[in-house]
């Protein structure tokens, strides 16, 4: 049975329904579930066995359901799970929810780091690895709360593959 | 004494000189001394007592150096001290060297991770903190490598403060 | 009990319907219930507490209301609590209600003025604070008429608390 | 005889040279003098009985130096003031040395404060003062600086004419 | 009694439906009441006491509606006079209703004449009037029709305030 | 022989070197001789026989010059005619010189009026003159500056030919 | 009696339905009718007695139709004459239809011609009419299709009035 | 020998030197010679056997020149053929010398008809020829000059090979 | 009788609806019953006799059916044929369906590849075949899967007819 | 020994000027190195063992030189190896050099593709290869030649490994 409300005493996060003609249909369903049931995304990764960010992003349209996934989705958020089979089968077509530059502060502050920072990431990756890429594919990412006598930290962990560049 | 080139093995980076016209006159200064002494930005952070990141954030004019930093620069890239202290006396005017979207694929990928789940780690770190933003100035950040079978992978830490919206 | 109208004698602030689809749906709930019930943002910022501008903010989607905010908007505009509960329950998705550049001639001054003076602005403040911004989320700001024999002044303080850029 | 450097005891602000280009021929050569002076925009402006963010505005092109205003910069600057009136004789042509949406993440705040905000200062605007708009021209501006045991605010007031819309 | 058609002869103005979205919801209503009984902006325009520009812009929400001119449009028009109280209450959402640059042939012609003359205006009355802007809002505009051998000819008039700019 | 001088007091208008690469060769050639010659466009206009926006307009590089043209200005701001005639041979390139939208304050507002009025121009000289354009280039403008007990007002008149779209 | 299909053998053109929000009323009225008719352009050209892109144009609401275009077209397309005349009686509201740049290719590529080749038209015109532009108002346009060994060859010819810039 | 001058009395086309950066090499060479040699492009076009409009495009490097072609303007421009082989050596870099929308009233002239009449002439075309494009590779161009009692008329004929887009 | 699923054992393709307002009507049609059917391209494909890539293209409005295509279409698909015919009758209005840059990670790469390579594309292609383009049109695209010990490999091949430019 | 120009009999690819602003200060050294051997990319590949398109984004400063491409470049174009060495030594600031969308009519097309056939491709390489995506990065492409009796093809083929989305 799955805890109602986050651990952290704020309300959970819901979707602005302005932004529904931007996401797949799935979006609208899920988050609805998740409303009337009151879960955190803490809740529901434990349930899914996944990074929250991950879920978060499921939720968004931005991440693939598998057939798993599927089945605990539906039985966290009492929902038909061929509803949910039939919405979540397709791949997903990422990156349309998301205005850039994004006018939201919190994403803006995450856009501003990669804005300021590009050409440090690029030359100390560089220095580290050679010339490649790290991957946004075969990646991870998590976040964490830190807190000490300043307040609260976001700890964000990007982690992906370094591919580097084929000869040719 | 500084060693020269990267621990990796990878050669050092350099400056593209056609972004020149969008950097401060202390970035061709800087990365002039550091490719005649071919010194990576670990030798140069260390040196300094500084992240990487943010040393080649230095390098690129999007951080500032303090009086320390600059006498350490100094020294370690043999460079006049009064050159620099009048080259770097001023406040970064941050984030013009970059156009966005970037273009540039090691960067791209980090503006898509933004792009692809910024409104997921919004609403991971609103359940998690609240109304907010992670602050991107009382921040920090930092690279680190790791390396297991299936290769090397890159892993990126966006540490920033949590600032609550004031009510009013 | 509230006053209806506003205390200038003009006419009160209502919702052009063209924007609706770019709102939360809390915005033509809030917006219809102030016009049926001819109430100015001045007095329902004095139900709540709050300053003016936070609770227009608010009625457009770009500020979070407290549970004490939604039980006093429910009073004050006659509203059924449980439906603001529900549509206010989310975290606001800012900046989305406002094309930038804004073409209406209002906002437009406001945005020439960070145009025009936005440099000025950082030369003073980074003599004043040294390196870093003012804050727009630790922030508050507020409107006030002034009246002289040239004419009605209108002022806007905006106080946001100086974050310096962390050393890293 | 002026006060070098600031009171706070941040260094003064100078110019970074990438953004010459699209600034008239007048900003270099305040801002070499401020520099070799070792001179804040207050001593400055106290010389000159300005506004700080005026004299900022001035130096970078956006604000008019009247003769005085000439007479007083060629004093304090130690310029040639004839030098001074061939540079500064024209009319600003305001506006061309930033790009917006701002990069800088100081004036990037602003920017999105007027962003997140605009419709809630247009609707309590109106509200107050009728159908019209704050004048960008009409108008002043200062920075004041606060402390409370939270730390430093930075205080901006706006404060403009205000223009009713003519009936015709 | 209204005439009904224009005096030109020429079709009246209607509304384009694929506008609709970006107008408030007054447009429609005043526009249909305007076709259904062939009422020319000229013959509104003598009803209300007030320029046809400034009616045509009234239709488009660019301008407000005093109480007056609500009751002669309801009369001139043959609207419900509460319902048009309703629509027009609000203050204008200006400028939206026009993508920039405008495709619109008719209007593009005005939006070259800025573009190519717009920095010979400046000079010109920068000249005359000093250091300012010619007022957009206390402002008024006509069309005038002159005819001679070789056609007809346009004349607008633009007619503003003329603004210093503030010292401070 | 010519005044110097406006006649209205205020200096006369010269040119931001920053916008030089936007402009003609003969931009800084004309503009250099009139700021040496201290000459208002009045006088200039006067010399030529045309009217003074023609002129600035001219001086911008977005007029042509006729050869009487050319002999004139040589005159009046003592330029080897040789020169001009080389400089001013070819046929304008217009409107690369402005941004759009205008970021000057003065130039602004004019392109403000174009998109909030650009319906209600187009609406009523269609009533009155039918399916057309007004031309921009069988066109003149002029502006005159009157007073009253409000003060200074800036009257431009836009004057074109009405261009009836063929039938075919 | 009209044809119905093309004399090409080609199917007719008929409307995509995801541009109608950007047309119209009378675009699906008049495209629909010709559908279930099975009409060419030419077919309908002829019944009007105007050019077949002028018809075309038409119906994409980019030209205006007269009264007997009006019963005209009802004949032709067997419409309600008073649906079309309510549905045509505006005023052409032209461009909106189509982004710019055009994805679509073969409007790209007469985009394309404009882009390669727009100076060089330019530069020719100026020296066969002086300074001027080639009117699109007073215009005509027309296609033609020529066959020879190397296959078919579409022959657009644009003409339109030469307009000298005034002097004044 | 070559005439000098143009055949309509009008002065010949030059270049505008601040889009030289915009321009390869070859450009300023070339139109520098016509200069001087006052050479219209009706005079050079019959020295190489082409059309006019096809040499200004050679002029602006938006067409390749034959090894004749280069023989012939080193001849008729009296410039050194071994610069002009080594200028005009390369492929050309098209479509980089024009913004898009052009700024320029009579380039303009030709972007609006394609953004009036796109649609219109792709629905022709289509019923004329098919599924396909009418190609700008395949291609060639022309301007006439008709006169009548109304005045001069521009004709521009594009002409181009029709390609079916291909089954797979 | 044909095949479900995919012979790769992953889910076949489905349509995300937030795209369906910039589809054609036969879009949503055909991928709701290709889902029902749980059909692959690679089975709809071989059954039209087509390759895969040219059939998506179909479903997503960007090729064009011919009537043996509209017949196999609904057989394989157990559609109605006349709606079929009804909704794939009109020649595709291509290019719409896709934002560019593109936000989609996948089709972003081939963006990218185009960004990253296009100059030396033509350098080889110009190289190889003289000054011309690669049809886009008379073209044909497919992918290949092949799979080796470092994992699967995608590859695409593209086939256009070489264009020389004409001389004219 | 290397031969010279292209085994095609077309000329070889040279290096239009103006972009060198937007390119590392190899590419003219190296292009023009190039054009005073008059050598091929054919030539130079086979120097270096690589792929034409390699070399041909070697130059462009789009791919890394590895020590023996520097030893073979400097051979080949006979050019100061440790010139090549200094020049090439950093890491490739990918993308910069292209304006997107291409204005090149060569490189558009190849956009256009991507454009047109975005979605297909994706729908294609999901059903063959689930959800991730083809990398350009660990990437390779080549360019063939075919003749048949229509004329020349260009074959493109573009080989990227198949990343699949971590699941996290």
């Amino acid at each position: 049975m799955s805890a109602t409300g986050t651990s952290s005493g704020h309300p959970i996060a819901t979707l602005d329904t302005s932004i529904v003609p931007r996401l797949p249909a799935s979006s609208p369903t899920l988050f609805e579930a998740k409303k009337i049931k009151n879960l955190s995304f803490e809740t529901i990764a434990k349930a899914l066995g996944r990074e929250e960010v991950a879920v978060a992003a499921l939720f968004y349209g931005q991440a693939k359901a598998s057939p798993e996934d599927i089945k605990n989705l539906a039985q966290v958020l009492e929902l038909d799970e061929s509803l949910l089979e039939s919405q979540l089968s397709g791949y997903p077509d990422r990156g349309r929810q998301m205005e850039m530059p994004p006018k939201e502060p919190l994403v803006y502050r995450l856009f501003e780091i990669i804005q300021n920072y590009g050409y440090a990431y690029k030359a100390v990756l560089n220095e580290k690895f050679g010339d490649g890429i790290m991957s946004a594919i075969s990646f991870s990412t998590k976040i964490e709360k830190e807190t000490d006598e300043k307040g609260d930290w976001a700890v964000i962990t990007l982690r992906g593959k370094w591919l580097p560049f084929s000869r040719f």
